[in-house]
């Protein structure tokens, strides 16, 4: 990490990121990439615990794997308003649960201060879907005009309000797989969809975050597999809103793979009209063809886990049968990067006026 | 495990029992089974090696986990005909590639040998689906005969027929995860068989075979998931044939999980009427009243894979949605032995007029 | 594995055992070999839960994968004195925390029950080493009294003494693995043990327990390696004792491998004279020519986990240097079976006058 | 990998660099480092494949994760001499088997193109250590010539020559682990020698290479563990060589880990007076200083293998027994990054004259 380059004017200027937050895997994989990241040389982020947690510690500390030769690295400061507001906190990262994301994000947004938050607290627009979250709004008024205003942080389908947006609702990490996968199909009309589209989902154990339980327990996700929440994951909102559909469209059940991360989703569908593997692959091709963080495979190769493990892609493929309506789609990302991390500094960076992949590649 | 049978004379007497290919995984396990199984104990099965593989060996050398304290266990034998005579034999199992199975199963029952082979060889009935294997018979004609006297060996399907049959062609690992999680609720009619039934299928490695391929490779499998055949891999005729759909009815789409064995089912259909959850548990318990190695699961747990590995249990539970009609199966088993080898003794106990479970609980 | 005993009226006699604590790995184990067991087959082991667990459950619920066709099998009852009493329980298991065997321990002797104890509360004699589990005793006389009586429950060491014994402990699952190895080495005399011994010992994470924890969490583990307890696993005094060693003689530093089950200890010694690999696999064979759970391979083929797990054997090889001088022990054993509840099994069979390996073959 | 900015004149001069062999698990690694490497962003690498290897490929065809959203990157060309001397080629990585690598290092640098050699073809000096490759020359002085002037490319040790090197032998993965663990005090004087040093090192599978064999089978190596080649690896010459050390000193026992990268190596030695951690502690930050590579753990902490892995890091730590004599260290690092291609770009780095750890961080 020599920065022996001279600064050329105007190139990498000061843009002040903050990140509350790191303890967890998210967390770490955001420190990751924002410390890595070029535009951020001279403008280092600045990380916070979450509320509570009052003891200064190290990105060192929290994740060993981030240390230097010259030992303990940034600090990770108690959350503190006036601190990130002095700094001209610019934007800040939230990589917290729901409920304090809930409370925060208004906070930061009277401060001035744009928000990522990579919790489920906004990203549902009806309240009967987001009730599964349980939120409680200090201010009900400010938080319905907030929520209304919120931006669901999906790059490839809503570049252009996530740049000048305040809020944005970094999406879930399952939907983030499925939506990639089914939007150019259902704008493009041709899913009969009143068939029903089924999601088989499957993810590593990342996924259920760092608090030891029975279920991450290595005894337990190690030679296993198990699927849970057969109908109703809440990241189903999620697919409802951004993809239009109605529950009765689209069916939803996720898998726990005995792997540390990843997520791949094979999805079913039927499609209105008889078509051709060459159609559907110009359709996903034209879609994403400003997309640089989508990949798509070229049938009969179709994606795999470890190939976007540690990559901020989102891998698509698709076979269809003979009789050119039944299709499955495959969809691969890495839940910490594309799923979270990655697709929160592909936010930032829209925010920002940046190159989308910035940082990413 | 209840052993409430008397002992009586003769009870355990001389059923020569013979084994061709113990060298793959199926091999082991079925050679484990077999030498621990209580009705042989008097009576020890012979084991013999592949067509060409001339030099003895041991099922110590080729499995070390199978020794005893003293040493090498049991011969492998060149194979021999001659030598089954000689001995009785009475059963043969054939754990061989389709093609050396669809030679010698003839050569067998010429020799008045009945045979359990668990290759796919001689599970399909119908030509144009048994045309995946590529087989090519010596006697057509008496291989059209034979085929029409195979018996699939499904237990729970075919009792009666496999206990008096010549040739039974044990099912496939898949096949036998997905027909035993449909069969109860086709044969009641309440499936809408022309929405079309999805499986999406999961197993581990040993799936694949003994033979180092880039695919069984360590580095290509753990860490990953990948879908493969998504249309037509070969286990599908099984289901049209056990289950009488015909190809649009059903698609079936495996994956290779990172762990040795095991593989988990999910089925996603829909109900032709609004039911209950209790209708769905009564028709499967029922169906399985006397199967014991079926164990369905009381919702809402759902079956996992580490509940059945090494065990020669399947494992049914179910989801149903709220709408009454969409359900959701899983269905679990260890490929190995419900999917192999401890169905493939399931059988046998069958055959002999033996307790179904006898040595597989 | 050869039952040639013939079946006569009465051996299976009604032999009351009971077993406290079966919610862990280990008494899962313990209640699997314990069903199966051909002695048991006309007296069902009684289960119990730890003290403090009042409500009744059943194994099924606790072990998933134990259950049969028909259902929730045995029950888990409140621990209750009085009622193991009343059944004239005649051996109890304890599969308990150390603090509570070491209660519960003398109250089982006081009422005639013998014990085996699965945790470390009663395997050191020396105080000094013993203070390291931290345990208080209510009646400190007869607690010493009972300590001094107890017997290390190695077969292949103190079979003869475990036969009558009243209290066995059962080793730990690290020191099983490196005290068969060294044994018959260290009392044929021919280890220069002043040069110090060095125990690189591997455990799956089974071993780490139940309890969900920072350590056992599935993303700790998995892909990972870890060197723990580098001087000073509590293990070590099992090694001290039973070797007769003392600390400056011998090393033993453990390490978590990302897997369920299994132990691999290397062990890196010097040999006072020069000698052959041939007279170092006679002395192994001689000493354990008896010993029907321990395998010696045969150089240069060398013990792997993959072999040992789910079977109770203790696996050993070795590797002499061409010095004839350094010599490499390499054992190898199922940390929940020979390293716990087949070990525990095996004095069970001791204790009631059984062939050693009964049940565990 | 936008590559907006302005290029500074004279910062990032073309540099022809070119690959041999790209098709391994180093290949892919050391092109993924060299395609990010900010040296490197206006003068493109080149990739061959290996000798035979005649037809044209693309990175992404062997590496799909390495793919962009443009699909297909860098062409993998047939290996030719002509066309590297025409590119003007400055360093060319030979990423081969060692037996290629003996035969063309010499026809690279009689073309004035300098060679980082990721084989063993290289790294010995003495003929007998250097037989076990058992390596055959075309010129037998000229090569004679060669290895003599032959660098070891342990930047560590001998960063200085490495820089003006023409010929650097990239050092083993498991004797970088040790080898940096041990200089240190080696050359501090304050090693017991005589004593022995034991090193029982484990390795993920990816060491053993792409080919498809029993031994890298998933179901071999998945849940196993297995010590190989007790006595004499091959890298082993590489420890006596580098530490001065004669086959009685030191002892080094690698493992199979079923994981699939990383190297942990747990080294025990006695040290010659007492002394303290604090002074270990001390010994070791001064050895390394200057060397952004390598990260000391602070006792107790001690480094695992899921903080080096995907990084170019060497961890280091120890713990010191309470007599104040006996030490064990542990190293960690990723064995195909700081173990592989990791080094070999910080090798290019030096001999380029940039900083060490350029595009490494």
């Amino acid at each position: 990490m020599e920065l022996t380059r001279k600064i050329v004017d105007g190139e990498y200027g000061s843009v002040p990121i903050a990140v509350a937050g790191v303890s967890g895997y998210a967390g770490a994989e955001l420190a990751r990439l924002l410390l890595h990241h070029p535009r951020l040389k001279f403008s280092r982020p600045v990380f916070y615990g979450r509320a509570g947690e009052m003891q200064s510690t190290s990105l060192t500390d929290l994740h060993p794997q981030l240390a230097t030769h010259d030992g303990p690295i940034d600090p990770v400061h108690p959350f503190d308003w006036d601190d990130l507001v002095e700094r001209g906190t610019n934007i800040l990262f939230l990589a917290l649960p729901h409920e304090q994301s809930r409370k925060w994000a208004p906070e930061a947004l009277a401060r001035g201060i744009r928000v990522v938050d990579l919790s489920g607290a906004w990203r549902l627009q009806q309240d009967d879907l987001r009730a599964v979250y349980k939120l409680e709004d200090v201010d009900p008024v400010l938080a319905r005009e907030l929520q209304a205003e919120a931006i669901f942080g999906a790059p490839e389908l809503h570049r252009n309000k996530i740049a000048t947006a305040r809020l944005v609702a970094n999406p879930g990490c399952y939907s983030t797989s499925i939506i990639l996968a089914l939007a150019p199909l259902l704008q493009a009309g041709i899913v009969d969809i009143d068939h029903g589209i089924i999601c088989d989902a499957k993810s590593g154990v990342s996924g259920a975050g760092k608090a030891a339980t029975a279920k991450t327990h290595f005894m337990y996700a190690a030679d296993n597999l198990s699927a849970y929440n057969v109908f109703g994951h809440r990241h189903t909102g999620e697919l409802l809103e951004q993809l239009h559909l109605d529950a009765s469209q689209i069916q939803f059940t996720p898998h726990l793979l005995p792997i540390p991360r990843g997520i791949l989703s094979t999805i079913y569908l039927r499609l209105k009209e008889v078509t051709t593997p060459d159609a559907v692959a110009v359709l996903l091709r034209d879609f994403y063809k400003d997309s640089p963080l989508v990949r798509i495979h070229a049938t009969p190769a179709l994606p795999q886990i470890q190939h976007v493990v540690r990559t901020n892609f989102c891998d698509l493929g698709f076979e269809l049968a003979k009789d050119g309506k039944r299709l499955v789609l495959v969809s691969c990302l890495d839940n910490l990067l594309k799923g979270a991390a990655g697709q929160a500094v592909q936010n930032m960076n829209l925010m920002c006026g940046w190159p989308e992949a910035e940082g990413l590649l």
